[in-house]
C-alpha cells in the first residue's frame, strides 16, 4: 500500500536512468505507476510506495502523464504500439535525434495521443536535483498542462513546438560539454611538459572558459544580421595565433589534432574570402557538411 | 617636452600592439620612452608625451624596465645584439613559443640582462583595461620588482619561474577560447536547422560553457592522482552519446568534424581500455603526440 497524495504519474521502462525518474516522482509525494518488461527491476521502488501496473496499458491508464524513457525510439514504439493512446499525454524522454522525435509525435498524435519530447541532460544520480536539466519540446499547453507535475525532475525547460528541439539542444549541449573538457586537456597535457599540475592550471581554464562564454551572445547577434564585421580581432589574425597552438603542440609532443582541426576549419574560412572578418563567420563552415 | 613624474619605462617596438602598450604606460602617468626601426610609428605616442630614443641603446638605458613587442624572438635578437644589456630588465612580450622563451632567456642572462617572458591575452584596444590578461614567467624577483609599472598594462599575472610558462599558459587559454567558440557554433549551426536563432541559443551555450569550467578544479584532482573512478559518467557511456552527436549533426546536413574528432578520440581510449573510467582520463590521449 502506498501513501502517496500527488498527482498520478506513471513511468515505463525501468533501466537505471527510468528508476531515478521513477524516485524523483516518489521523493516529491506523486501517486507513482510504474512498469518494466522485467518486473523485478521495480522492486524497490514499489519498496519505495511505488504501484507496479500488470501492463503497459493498465500503466498507461493508471498516470494523468506518462514519462518513457527506453533503449530507443524503435522501443517505444514497441511498447506502446498495442495499448490504448487515446487521451495519454506521453513525455518521452528516450535519447534519439531530433528526425526521430518528429516523427515518433506524429505516430502518437495519429493514435490520438499528447506527445511531448524530452532529453535529460544529467545523469541518474543528479534526477531529480536541480543540477539534472531536462528539455522538453512539443506543444506548449501540452507541457504546461504538467509542468508542474514534471517539475520533481530537475531543472525543466520548455524549448518550443518542434519536437526535435529537445534532442538538438542536448547534442549541441554535449558538443559544448566536451569541447571544454578537450580544450581543457589540451591545456593541461601543455602545461604537465613543464611540470605543471593539473590543479594548478584548472582554475585558469575554468576563468578562460567562463569568460568566452560570457561573448556568445554578443556574437550570435552578428550571425543573425549575416554581418562579421572585425571588431575585436580579424579571422585571418587568429589563424597566425591558431599556428602558434599547433606548433608548440607539436614542439613539446603533445596531440595536435585539435588544435590542427580549429586551424583547418579556420583556414577554409580565410581560403573562402573572410580573413578579414570575425571569428563568428565560421558559422558558414560548421552549417556545411563537410567529409560527411 | 613630457611632464610625466611616474617610473620611467621603455616600449622597443611600436606595431599596433607596442603603441597600445606604450600609451597605457602614458595614460599611467610613466615616463615612457620608445624606439622604433620606423620612427614615425612613434608620432601620435610623442604628441602624447613619450620620449622617442634616437637608438636602441639609448631607449633601454631611459627606463627602469623595458618592454619589448615586435614581430618574433628572431627580432628581439636583432634589436638588442649590439646594445648593452648589462643591469637592463627585458619584458619580452613578442610571441613565441616556450623554447623560444627560454632560449631568449639564456641568451638575455649570458649578456647580464634580467628576464621576464609574457605573453599578451588581448587584443591592442583592451590593453590598459582589466580585460586584458598579461601573463608573465621567469625570476619572481624581477618581475615583482616591476609589478607596479607593469599594472599598467592591464590585469598582470605571475605564472612561475620557468621563462616557457607565458607561451604555454597563452597557447593553452586560446585553445580554450577557439574550442568555445567551435562547440557554439556547432549547436548554432544545428538549431539553425530548426529554425532557431542564433540570439535563442546563446543562452544556453553560454550556461552549459561556464556550468563544465566549473567541473574543471575536480576533474583535475583525478588527473593529479593519475586515478579516474567513473564517479559521474563512464567513458564508454559518453561514446555513445558522442555517435548521437554525429549522427545528428549528418542527417540534419552540417559540418560533424568536430563531433568525429571527439569521439576518435574517445575511441582509442576505450580501445584502450579505458571505458570504465571517467572523462580525464583522456589525458593520456591528449598528453601522446597523434599523427603528427
Amino acid at each position: 500500500m502506498d501513501n502517496k497524495t500527488g498527482t498520478p504519474v506513471t513511468v515505463i521502462g525501468l533501466g537505471l536512468m527510468g528508476q531515478a525518474l521513477a524516485g524523483a516522482f516518489l521523493r516529491a509525494g506523486h501517486l507513482t505507476t510504474v512498469w518494466n518488461r522485467t518486473a523485478s527491476k521495480a522492486d524497490q521502488l514499489v519498496a519505495d510506495g511505488a504501484r507496479l501496473a500488470p501492463t503497459v496499458g493498465a500503466a498507461l491508464k493508471a498516470g494523468s502523464v506518462a514519462v518513457i524513457c527506453v533503449t530507443d525510439y524503435h522501443a517505444v514504439r514497441e511498447l506502446l504500439g498495442a495499448s490504448e493512446l487515446d487521451g495519454t499525454t506521453l513525455v518521452n524522454l528516450t535519447s534519439g535525434d531530433s528526425a526521430q522525435a518528429r516523427e515518433a509525435a506524429r505516430w502518437a498524435e495519429e493514435r490520438g495521443a499528447r506527445y511531448v519530447d524530452g532529453a535529460i541532460m544529467a545523469v541518474p544520480p543528479a534526477v531529480g536535483t536541480a543540477e539534472a536539466t531536462i528539455l522538453h519540446s512539443g506543444p506548449e499547453a501540452d507541457f504546461e498542462a504538467h509542468r508542474s507535475t514534471l517539475d520533481a525532475l530537475g531543472t525543466v525547460t520548455y524549448l518550443g513546438a518542434d519536437h526535435g528541439l529537445a534532442s538538438l539542444y542536448d547534442v549541441a549541449g554535449l558538443a559544448m560539454m566536451w569541447s571544454v573538457l578537450n580544450a581543457w586537456l589540451q591545456g593541461t597535457a601543455l602545461l604537465r611538459t613543464a611540470g605543471v599540475d593539473a590543479a594548478a592550471y584548472a582554475p585558469f581554464a575554468r576563468q578562460i572558459a567562463a569568460g568566452v562564454a560570457e561573448w556568445l551572445p554578443g556574437y550570435a547577434e552578428q550571425i543573425d544580421s549575416g554581418s562579421f564585421p572585425a571588431e575585436v580581432s580579424a579571422l585571418e589574425t587568429d589563424v597566425r595565433a591558431m599556428a602558434h597552438l599547433i606548433e608548440e603542440s607539436e614542439a613539446v609532443g603533445v596531440n595536435a589534432e585539435l588544435p590542427r582541426l580549429i586551424k583547418a576549419i579556420a583556414d577554409r574560412s580565410v581560403a573562402a574570402g573572410h580573413g578579414g572578418e570575425q571569428y563568428p563567420v565560421l558559422i558558414e563552415e560548421f552549417g556545411t557538411p563537410h567529409g560527411n
